[in-house]
């Protein structure tokens, strides 16, 4: 079984592929699709093109990676209603890649995937960041969006390999269902 | 010169084919992708199903009418945040599936659509049927989402034939950008 994993953003998605194999994972990819040069901001006269490349972006990794499943962060709304909109167009682009190359997607809240990695839901990145180097044995420490892709691809292993991780899966989603309720910066 | 104009959502997005011959304008196709069976509201579960449908159905009407270039409605923040974001996930969907088919995308807001199509920008979506219609000697009136995605590929025909129609949107450009500042029901 191999997973992708996916955090999708407009200036940088991340995503991850890992090996599971029962509860054995093995690192295979990862890194960064990023659509804007070094230091500039969004802007949203180029969108058409920005998703171009994210797209293309996404597709070139399931080519290369040949992966069976994947995993996509849910995004929430942001404080800013226009960088909602902008984000909201970055993971449709991300999902367009991934559903149309034919691989079943699967749903996690940043908090779900938290949890599975670091073991609470309020962790920092740099905790992901080392949670994910330990757990899939890697030389260094993974760049900050590539390793919350290898967080989500770990949750995807953990859901689909194990019975109690699937009721521990059930419970987050209350959770996830719940915080949809409030508005929530990202 | 044939453009297809998109007026994209999650539920329904609206498309409309004409052939723009300078000033003479001849009507193609246009029709609706839908990602809901009839009376189904938007369920988040099975959004990677329907970003899917969405993507697919916007390739499959550039598969069959082989445009030149493409025209996309601009969307605004919703009141609603959470309906932001799927109308956002839905436009990436509709930008990915036309400029990975290497079509040029041009962005318009519902304003300058209505202003070129009717004549002033707060016309009312019947108003935009009639005149659609009109413009393009329709037997029938056309539906609302075809219309607004036929009078998206008639704006792209004004800008592209006359300087004078790119001078006036110019001015609407102007317009858009001041609106960009301000929330704005969709």
């Amino acid at each position: 079984m191999r997973i992708l994993g996916i955090d999708p953003g407009l200036q940088t998605t991340g995503f991850g592929v890992i090996e599971a194999d029962g509860p054995r994972l093995a690192y295979v990819a990862s890194g960064t699709i990023r659509t804007t040069g070094a230091g500039c901001g969004v802007a949203t006269g180029d969108l058409p093109g920005r998703i171009r490349i994210l797209f293309e972006g996404v597709r070139e990794v399931i080519q290369t990676y040949q992966p069976t499943c994947a995993a996509v962060e849910i995004v929430f709304v942001n404080v800013n209603p226009q960088s909602t909109l902008l984000l909201g167009q970055a993971r449709g682009a991300a999902l367009a890649a991934l559903t149309s190359a034919g691989l079943a997607v699967n749903e996690y809240t940043a908090l779900q995937m938290k949890k599975a990695v670091v073991g609470h839901g309020h962790a920092k990145k740099e905790q992901v960041q080392a949670m994910v180097q330990h757990l899939l044995k890697l030389p260094g420490l993974p760049g900050k969006d590539a390793a919350d892709a290898l967080g989500l691809a770990i949750v995807q292993a953990h859901a689909q390999t194990s019975f109690a991780a699937m009721s521990a899966k059930g419970q987050l989603q209350r959770r996830q269902h719940a915080q949809y309720k409030g508005s929530r910066t990202y």
